[in-house]
This record gives C-alpha cells, structure tokens and sequence, in this order.
C-alpha cells in the first residue's frame, strides 16, 4: 500500500483562512508535525492526531531539517495520515524539498496542499493591492533568512529586489540593517514606503509604516511576532494612512 | 449604517480550496458578482445569493470596469451581504484598487478575504517548490496582459524578471511570442524550463514543459483553459519528468 504524507498550508494564523481541503485534512490526521507558528485554534481541528511541534524557525542548524525527515519518514510508516502543516504556503520558504525528496527515497507519497501566503493576508487586512493596473504589474517574493550552515552570499538574496515593483520581504525583521543596505545597494530609493505587518490574522495583529532608509527603527517599534515587509510605491497610500511619512532620509 | 462590500478570492478552481472564511461569506451573501472563471462549484454554494456573472477576462475596454464598480456600490445600497468574488486571490492581478477605491468614495466600507492564487496551487499540484534553500530565494510573479486601453511600454512589464530566480508568468499563454522575446530579452536563458499549467484544480487540468525559447510551440499544445507559465532552473527536476527537454534552442 502506497502511504501517504500530506504536506499542509495552515494559512497566515487565522483557523478560517485555512482551506476547506486543509481543515477536512486535518480532522481526519493522525499525525501532525506542525510549525512552532501554527496557531492553537489550528491545531484543535487535529482532533484525533498526535500533534508534534518541530519548533522550525529560520536560522536554525540544518540537521534538524533532518530530524524532521525522519521524523516524516517513521510516522508514514506507522500511520494512514500523516500532516507537516507549516504556515502559509508549504511551497514558499518553507524547505519543502527536503521533506518531499526524503518521503520519495522512502517510497512515501506526498500530496500537497496549498495555503494562503502571510503576504497576501497582510495585503488583504490593509486592502493594499499588491498590484496595479499600468502601475505595478509585478510581485516579487524574497527573505533575506538563511540556515546557519549557508555560506554568506555577498547579499545576492537581493538581487531580485532590483527591479521588483512591488515586493515583500519575509523574516526580515531581525535583520532590518543588512536588508536595508542590500536593497539600497540594489538601487532601491531610501523613501520607498514600507509597511511592517506583524502577526497577520491573529488577534495581536499590528501595522506599522515607514521608509525604506528608517527600517530598522521601524522594525525596532515591532513586537516579537512574524513579520513581512511589503515595500514599493504600491503601498504609499495606505502607509500614510497608517503614519505620516517624512521623506528626511537620505541616498545611502 | 456601514454597508459593507466584500472582496473575496475563489482560489484556482476547485471549492475545497476556498478558505473556510471565504465558504461562509458565499453562504451568506445576497448579491454575488463574480468572474468568468469562478467554477460552477464554488458558485453553488451561494445558496441564496444573485449571482451577476461579469466575465472579465485581460483585454476588455477599460469601460468595463467602470459597470463592474456600479454595480457593485448598487448592490451595497441595496442588500446587505455584497461579494465580489474573484479568481485566486483578490488583490493580485484583480484590478481590485479600483473597485475599492469606488467603494470608499461611495462611503461603502471593503473588506477583502485573501485566497490561494494560482501559481500556489499550481506548484501543490506539480510537488515543485517555489524556492529551494541556498538556490532559488525569492519567487517573481508578472503578467504580459494590458487593458486595450494601456498604452504600449516597450515590454517594460518584463523587468522584474531579468534577476528572477522562480518566475510566475500569469495571463501569458495568449502572448507567447511577446512573452519568450521580452524575457529573452532581459536575459533569461532560452533553455530554461518551462513548465506550462492549465486549468489547475479543474477536472481538466493539464500539465506540459518545454523550454523558454520553444515558448510558442509549447503555448500552442495547451487548451482554451486560463494558463500559466512557471520559469526557472527550480523547475527543471519537475519539468523533466512531465516531459524530457532536449537543450535545442539557441539564444536570440
């Protein structure tokens, strides 16, 4: 019998964000590694799963990627249905290929389900387009987080930020300095507005707005949640409804 | 009172992959305007709502949108529950800005319910992840399309693609020849994977990869179904088990 993992997007926090496919999944799981970031009201639709938490944030030393793998591997072997339920989408920052090679070698199916990215629900909270008509008719997704085992790349994440019209940037809160002058040092302008959406879809949700050359006393008002940054003049509008920007920076 | 409009995303087709916030919101609702592409299905679980299809696809007169914004702060004066359902995610590619922005001036509140766009659903179904740790660390999503309004910018529209690590062509199958000479011309190389997704979570979904510089060639092998193109080297694995790529193309 061919055994199946799941790989689950839990969405951006909030349990009705969650894909009608995702939940139903969910219920019927007997087995649950989750993301330390899935939310409580989430994991209480696994009501018969065995719900292991695998604490998975960025940065951390890449064996216990792994631990994960084998984790995947062993229950597959033990049970009907088995879930790794990651926030947002499980396609997106979310190390999926490891995970999907390690099943395949074990002979293990794997069956995907999508999810809504954090960045479209940050967007859709603050009704922010992410794209506009003539005016930014592209999306570019990046992170400038790597695992700890990486080689320092001279900062080449950013080179997509180039020419992005509109762009988010995820788990770059910690690193406001480095993502600042990287995306300066690819031409970007130090007044492109910036919105830091803090734990989108959950109750301790917070927006704070600001330029691109201030991020990191932008990033520094934010509170401990996840965050993204969504940056480009797409977003000008509403970062000055939610704060007044004075364009004092300057060219770095 | 605060009448109130929502924007909400149907996701790639199948109704399982509806968000469980955006199910209960087609429940309730009394007046639903939706695109041409929301499936029967999903349309079915408006029970009770009027159901105005407004078929907008890329290339209409602009005017259009002008009906679309009408009848939309028509509906909000009228019932009680107004949706706006559209393909994927609401704020991506949707021309929602100028929807909201006909909402507010009319003092009608928006409130926008993300959804699994395409591109996520897309990569689920294929098991290709959208980025791979240390290879491809940011995902660039564009579209070709323009109002027939739009004046012609010199293909301006393909910028963001010439550092693209994973690229999402939206709306493009329709412009192969454009879209092939507009990414080669920003450098892309033409032996890189293609891989071409039709009608994705629909019974008739169809997979088919080629390379970019064939572009046209595999364009012509797809349906009427609304498509679209993933490009990069992340693909290759994936693309090459849809169909062998034989590196035949010569640079432009």
């Amino acid at each position: 019998m061919t055994r199946n993992v799941y790989l689950v997007g839990a969405g951006p926090g909030a349990v009705d964000l969650l894909t009608l496919r995702a939940a139903r999944l969910l219920e019927r799981a007997d087995y649950v590694l989750h993301d330390a970031l899935v939310s409580g009201d989430v994991l209480a639709l696994c009501a018969k799963a065995r719900k292991i938490p695998v604490g998975k944030r960025a940065g951390r030393p890449s064996t216990e990627q792994g631990v994960i793998n084998r984790l995947l591997v062993a229950a597959a072997q033990r049970f009907d249905v088995v879930v790794r339920l990651k926030g947002g989408d499980p396609l997106l920052f979310g190390r999926a290929e490891e995970e999907i090679a390690a099943c395949v070698a074990a002979g293990i199916n794997v069956e995907i389900v999508p999810g809504v990215s954090a960045g479209f629900a940050a967007a859709a909270a603050l009704s922010a387009p992410l794209t506009q008509r003539e005016r930014t008719r592209s999306l570019t997704i990046l992170t400038p987080a790597r695992a700890r085992s990486t080689q320092d790349d001279g900062e080449n994440w950013a080179l997509a930020a180039r020419h992005a019209e509109a762009l988010l940037v995820y788990m770059g809160k910690g690193h406001a300095r480095r993502v600042r002058d990287a995306l300066l040092a690819q031409g970007l302008h130090p007044a492109l507005p910036v919105i830091l959406a803090e734990s989108v879809e959950t109750p301790s949700a917070q927006f704070f707005a600001g330029m691109l050359g201030d991020l990191e006393a932008l990033c520094a008002r934010a509170g401990d949640g996840p965050a993204l940054l969504m940056i480009g003049e797409g977003f000008r509008q509403r970062a000055q409804a939610l704060a007044p920007i004075t364009p004092t920076a300057k060219r770095a």
